[in-house]
């Protein structure tokens, strides 16, 4: 016989909790919500540093009470030194007969981000020299960055350039690199413990609707949603710039990153593929298993990938002397489509219920995460009756019934002080929600107890 | 070098132990004997009490000397209590000619069990209120039970209920609901040891021949094959009701339970579908590997799967406090057939020759159990040199030579104190029984001992 | 935080070795020098003892300073004892004219290996009852031993047979069955350590070129190319007879086997099947897991296999007291062509190409083994600036560059004191080459150390 099972006196019982049931926040505005916002935020050019940043923030600081970072330009972190800060007011390419044949103004991709200023008069083949195109793409514009090495650039459409007729060009960028700061924006939910879930964004990219508007706006609308229920973990919402930006932050709150007991990336969130979701080094943290659980349950077709160290953040939180049980969430997989890194990602390229099921899975996921307790069942030398608790009949419909009852049986015969929910959800091969209403259910019935801490 | 194989002296050494050959109750009569006792049993009106029980109970009898025990109604059992014992005498239905539409006299599953006793005259619309029917399945009658509360109900062929006229009815079932008792059957087979195999059989279910006159006529002739040999397990052979019967079993015998080593629950053993092994809860536990292993090489299409909490009594022997290595042996899959609780599952749906197959898959089960021994190669380094000891050729036939060759090679490789018979033949890949057939002769030849113990 | 992962002062760095680059060795010439020797030795008619032996032995001793060692008859080694030497001069079957029906000049599988002398004349059917053939098969001559029965015997094509008139033969063999020796073959290369690595090859079978002049002639020239190059690993090849040969190696080496920590067995090397690859008893011993990687990433269709107790000389390396992790690597798998142990196993069927490919798929697992060193990031919070210090072009190529990267980016990931750069490699799925030579880079700039020893 088991002899994990001791049944605590009846003094000893302790009070059983309350649910935490994050599906609260689960809202049919959601999708519109989000992409509203995304939509808000899609014109504003931004780069790892600068203005563009800044105005992002202030933006989502309706949502959310954002705090607003500073990492001064030279600041050391780890093996990396804070750039210094670019901005960008005009940029044009004119031809000789002064019209434009690219404007910032239009298109903030035209721009090559972190190009230094200029101002002169060139050939074709010099302007050629620094524009960059996709000759198998010919009407799209790619994203292109220099943050290291001092360079200009223009990004256009391959048709466009191969229209361009052999004459001079002005071409002019008005653009400082100086001295001034990385902006990140951090929000805290407190929750009943200092155990934090870290949800993180890379708010880099110019106008990318995908990448990462969407990532941007899902993480801000869930926070606003997410501080207005009760939760064990806080919460922790990070808005920096990609790579430098999160490897800023980890430089410089190492005892906060002690206290990250699951998180998740979040980039592309907004299209109609996937999910994708890139398991932690780790592998078999507790978020890799809730999101893979929560995926699996979803209806969709997802991806679930083992850790590489190739993607967005989660590089530097899984670097090995952190090694953070963090993932990556998106739907389609970076790289794996032809709109990545292009002006095809643009607000056409995400949809309000794309990003209303992202939102859900994250949710769910959280709900997983939240929830996943260990009960003891007080009954546990064979079945408990059901019939005479009411408890066939306990949720509508003959169906539901007939699943309620299998969740029920399968977390009265798994809560032996060694199965979590998350455990039996994955065991009994039946949603987390099921499970857990299940649950709820015995508990007020008094078949679930908690186990004694 | 390997430092875990330790010859003993020859002092120490302790007496080769025979073999305990459960192959020697392997018999060409079994399907024809098992099929004639389920014949035999199967029109009685058995229910979770009453007289059918003791009939069926008294009929065993005449095969392995059986104890009977009443449990009275009222007694607790863990969650539930013995509840009043059910007889039924007669029941009919009569039109307003007075004609027999329904008569218990021709099928007991006509009345739903434990009806309580009904005699008024009713209109089609009251009749069919207490009618269950199939509509899917027009043509056969379904069984139904009401135990936990009071009601009453026949059950019908739905094409029949579609021809009833709209007129008054006569009900009449003359049953009875009083203190008694419930009542199941015992057999012990006392084994060298007192660790026990279960073998357990639900005797609840009136005429299905499959579901479970198959099971109990099956455990049956085992039981009185098995007692005429030697075994090394204690053999304890259950038929009791299902659910309440196995609780009540429990409830009452604790300190058996204990002894409990490995176990099968066995149900619809009579049909040619499967086999079906449904693993114990803790899903790798000798029975579990012990099935698997001789159902993968039975020539058949088993079906190998997963605990989970529906099912037969397995589900109460395997209740989180009890954690019983228990399994559910079956051919199809309980509900995964049409037959299933109903008329057709009847004496044509069972053949002598599945319940033949069956018997022996068990039996063969219970030769690996018992003989699921550990041996130390005698000649650790390097190979023996088989061919002067005549050990080539020990089996008659070119390819048992081979297959012979490879079990003995198998076996003097891995008897290192480590590996068991059953791990040999699972890595092997052969059958158990020419690893034991091996292990038999390569112990003669002195190659193999007994490891001290 | 990884507490694992602890940097040792500046004063406890140890010196970064030199990675041991056996790629070295690879060489165009190799499939041709290979298939010379195995032509130079394929007529010697070899035995598991005799004068063929040590022929081929001396050949061998051209190319490298090989021991000879003899074993003399009647040695006790463990199970077995060492039998008479045998020898043969000629042999044949004259028919009733005096014609030689065979004759053993032409080809030396016509006689059955360790038939005792005769001369005498038979009948048809006297003869027959000592010829061999393959009736499946009427055109090859089959290769037949008997080492332990005192018998004679002729092995002929069956189309042969069948043509031979009914009249007397002549039948003359001149061999010798004597006190003697058996003889092996041994060289070692001392590496760094003691630590040695077995290579291991049998030499008891006359005209078959895949079985194995092949594995001799690929050992030799490995052995050969081995001792120019500076290796962790000591190496010691063995040129043994089979079964009897390395029983008798490591009934008299035993202190020598304690000092093995990897070993292959090489036959069948030259054919274009496969690469094979059976594995050690152990299963998931280094070996194992090199050579499951190089043939994973060698763009063949490689067969691992799990250990079985039937083969090569792996047999006895592996049996349960010694428990040795040596492999078994062929092309094709024995027994499973046609070919095998007949006399289509002549040198048109190996090839200077698959030689070639067989001896790079074993230096590349030395390579790997050599070099599976664990490092420790020196910079294990977060990414290092691998820009900065120029690793992103460090090779050319766009795509080497994009494959170099990731090799980076996986080592550095994963050098946290627990991951060897096999390990990373298997995890990555990229080749152990790629691997080594991002460690490589790595190591130049800074970015990765020896761990404390």
């Amino acid at each position: 016989m088991n002899e994990l099972i001791r049944m605590p006196d009846s003094a000893e019982k302790t009070q059983v909790p309350e649910s935490r049931d994050v599906s609260q926040i689960y809202d049919t505005a959601a999708g519109d919500e989000i992409f509203a916002l995304a939509a808000e935020i899609y014109p504003i050019c931004r780069s790892i540093t600068g203005n563009g940043v800044r105005e992002t923030l202030r933006i989502l600081g309706r949502y959310i009470d954002i705090d607003i970072n500073e990492v001064p330009t030279g600041t050391e972190v780890y093996d990396w030194t804070i750039p210094p800060e670019w901005n960008i007011r005009n940029a044009y390419i004119k031809d000789a007969r002064g019209h434009k044949v690219v404007d910032f103004a239009d298109l903030n991709l035209h721009v090559m981000s972190y190009s230094v200023p200029i101002r002169k008069h060139v050939t074709l083949s010099e302007l050629r020299s620094h524009i960059h195109s996709l000759p198998e793409q010919p009407d799209v514009i790619p994203y292109r960055t220099s943050y290291y090495s001092q360079d200009w650039g223009f990004c256009m459409a391959h048709r466009q350039v191969l229209s361009l007729r052999d004459e001079t060009y002005e071409v002019m960028i008005d653009s400082t690199l100086d001295e001034g700061s990385l902006t990140y924006g951090e929000y805290l939910i407190k929750g009943e413990t200092d155990e934090e879930f870290l949800l993180s964004a890379h708010i880099c990219h110019p106008s990318l609707a995908n990448d990462n508007c969407s990532g941007i706006a899902l993480l801000t609308y869930l926070a606003s949603r997410l501080s207005t229920i009760k939760t064990r973990y806080s919460y922790r919402f990070l808005f920096a710039p990609g790579t430098i930006g999160s490897i800023a932050w980890l430089a410089l709150n190492e005892p906060t990153v002690k206290r990250i007991k699951h998180g998740l990336v979040l980039s592309m969130v907004g299209d109609g593929g996937g999910p994708t979701y890139k398991k932690s080094r780790q592998s078999d943290a507790k978020i890799d298993r809730a999101v893979s659980h929560v995926l699996r349950h979803s209806g969709l077709k997802p991806s679930i990938l083992d850790f590489s160290p190739y993607g967005y953040d989660e590089r530097q939180y899984c670097s090995p002397a952190f090694n953070l049980p963090v993932g990556l969430f998106q739907r389609s997989k970076f790289g794996a489509i032809p709109q990545y890194h292009t002006s095809a990602d643009n607000l056409d390229f995400i949809r309000p219920e794309y990003l209303a099921q992202s939102y859900r899975l994250i949710a769910s996921t959280l709900d997983a995460i939240e929830n996943d307790v260990m009960y003891l069942n007080t009954n546990p030398k064979c079945e408990p009756q059901l019939g005479r608790r009411g408890l066939y009949a306990a949720i509508g419909g003959t169906q539901d019934v007939e699943a309620s009852r299998m969740a029920m049986l399968w977390v009265l015969n798994l809560s032996d002080g060694i199965h979590s929910l998350l455990d039996i959800a994955e065991r009994a091969e039946l949603p987390f929600a099921a499970i857990r209403c299940a649950a709820d259910l015995l508990r007020q019935s008094g078949l679930l107890i908690d186990p004694i801490c």
